[in-house]
């Protein structure tokens, strides 16, 4: 049984990471007004939310800052201008792609920053790279993440040997990150445990980031909460490529630790984020995520189905299993 | 670790139960076409579905034929103009409620009908009553099951007594039934442990019947196939009352027996689902039903809101806390 098998009590090493900004903004391109951002930060406190993502450290050699909004780039004085030096509980975390990230010149010394935590997204055959960028950071201060993306086509001896690597450098959470949204909930514990012997080898935390395709997105998320995992990424209202993640007001409605509340996140999607919807901004369970999700495929030609507004799923469904 | 723990073998005692007009009549008053009807027939025989439930053996005297579609009575002339004499795999299944139905009189022998399996409905109150429909319908020829709802509002030593008197009772299947969609896959995984105490003592299957009121619906399904539940509802696109049931495209693509088949579902949803929703037939995951899912509340409230087309979610939420 799970160690959180009565339902009754909490964990308090959980932590949870609101990532609407940075997993939303691949679904807007990044462009929030500064009052929904500037809300967001006010509902997330209220919330007794524990770090809230604010976008990319993307490279602007990479990527043209007129293309996109400003939470792709994520300056510090931008978080400056809603934090201001953030007297808060609510702890401020950015991603840096490995390859479209020019860390060594846009990440600071975290004493000059307002971000706390640095998550290193990568693959898996990338790791080297990514130890590259968890040195910089952990050198220049900060808390540093791992998310390991698409694990769901990961063979697990090459898990097991990147784990062996990460857990040799500075990096403090690995991050089970299911980007297809393909796994079920005994795929999220088996995962697991396979994390949590390197997490325990060389004392790690873990975190976990789900994705909606099969409509498991909260349900992996509260399994790997019973399997030791302590970070957990959630979206208000799943906001997140293709099928999004894991509902923050779902997940909040599910922790038991009293810091937690729902009502305010309730209360941030009526007034913010209900108009980017009827605005047009599409996210969310849909068949066409259900079928890349069920084939473990990138969601990428879902999310080309869903920008050209196409409504024939059958044929989709037969131009992906013969693309497989 | 689960019976289904390698995910690539399957139990053939696993038995699909696609309740898209009965628990999706709940939504649009059983008004569907004979077209919609005759596809949906020949959807699940293409996609394997082991049972369709057409509707309720509704009493005549209590509901007017006049408010509602003919999916509410099931008489078997009905069902018998779209399946003629079934010679297929498909069997046909009926619900009926206790208090609700006139089954001395409406439900005839098996021999002169087309229905193959009689569900009756009860709350944890009325068990002897649904023991004498049990009863009349075994009587008659039927398959019976008995579908315990609200199950999350119960009390396990009632439950223990219920079930040691159905036990006794010839029903075939005890169904495990989430009425306000408020459980956890782990409050399902101890559910189950104690239905199978009784299934095993008596010799009988179990069900489950969830609601999507938490996203949960597919995965406590899931769950319960690991936790030796062999009968399993769905619905086309979740299809059913409030946020509706598991989803049968979700459930087919995790099923790993091939006779199973994901691709007409698919089909069927775009070609005929999606119209009720395009002319406003409303149901599925929201933020009112997740409020009532997590205070483990009836949803009336929430229909009601879904209904009277409101969206000020927060003050949804405080009226129900008041409430509760």
């Amino acid at each position: 049984m799970k160690e959180l098998s009565n339902l009754m009590n909490y964990r308090s090493d959980i932590k949870v990471v609101d990532a609407t900004l940075r997993d939303g903004g691949l679904v807007n391109d990044f462009y929030f007004t500064d009052e929904f951002v500037r809300n967001l930060y006010l509902a997330n406190q209220k919330a007794g939310v524990d770090y809230m993502e604010f976008g990319y450290k993307a490279s602007r050699e990479m990527f043209d800052e007129n293309k996109f909004g400003k939470w792709k780039f994520c300056n510090d004085d931008d978080i400056r201008a809603v934090v201001g030096d953030n007297d808060t509980d609510l702890k401020i975390a950015v991603m840096a792609d490995v390859g479209r990230c020019d860390y060594k010149t846009d990440i600071v010394n975290r004493a000059d920053s307002p971000i706390d935590l640095i998550r290193v997204a990568t693959y898996l055959n990338t790791i080297p790279a990514a130890v590259d960028m968890i040195e910089d950071a952990a050198k220049k201060g900060y808390e540093v993440s791992c998310n390991i993306m698409a694990i769901s086509n990961a063979q697990e001896s090459d898990l097991k040997v990147a784990l062996d690597i990460l857990g040799q450098s500075p990096v403090n959470i690995f991050y089970i990150v299911d980007s297809y949204g393909s796994l079920y909930p005994e795929q999220i514990a088996r995962i697991a445990d396979v994390y949590l012997e390197f997490a325990a080898k060389y004392g790690k935390k873990l975190g976990i980031h789900a994705h909606n395709n099969q409509q498991l997105a909260f349900a992996n998320t509260i399994e790997a909460v019973g399997d030791g995992v302590d970070y957990l990424d959630a979206t208000y209202a799943s906001m997140g490529r293709g099928a999004g993640n894991c509902a923050m007001e779902l997940l909040l409605g599910f922790l038991r630790n009293p810091k937690y509340n729902v009502y305010p996140v309730i209360q941030f999607i009526e007034d913010h984020v209900r108009k980017l919807q009827e605005n047009g901004t599409v996210w969310g369970y849909d068949l066409q995520y259900l079928m890349t999700g069920l084939l473990n495929q990138h969601p990428r030609a879902a999310i080309q189905f869903t920008k050209n507004k196409r409504n024939d799923y059958a044929e989709f469904y037969r131009e992906i299993i013969v693309q497989d």
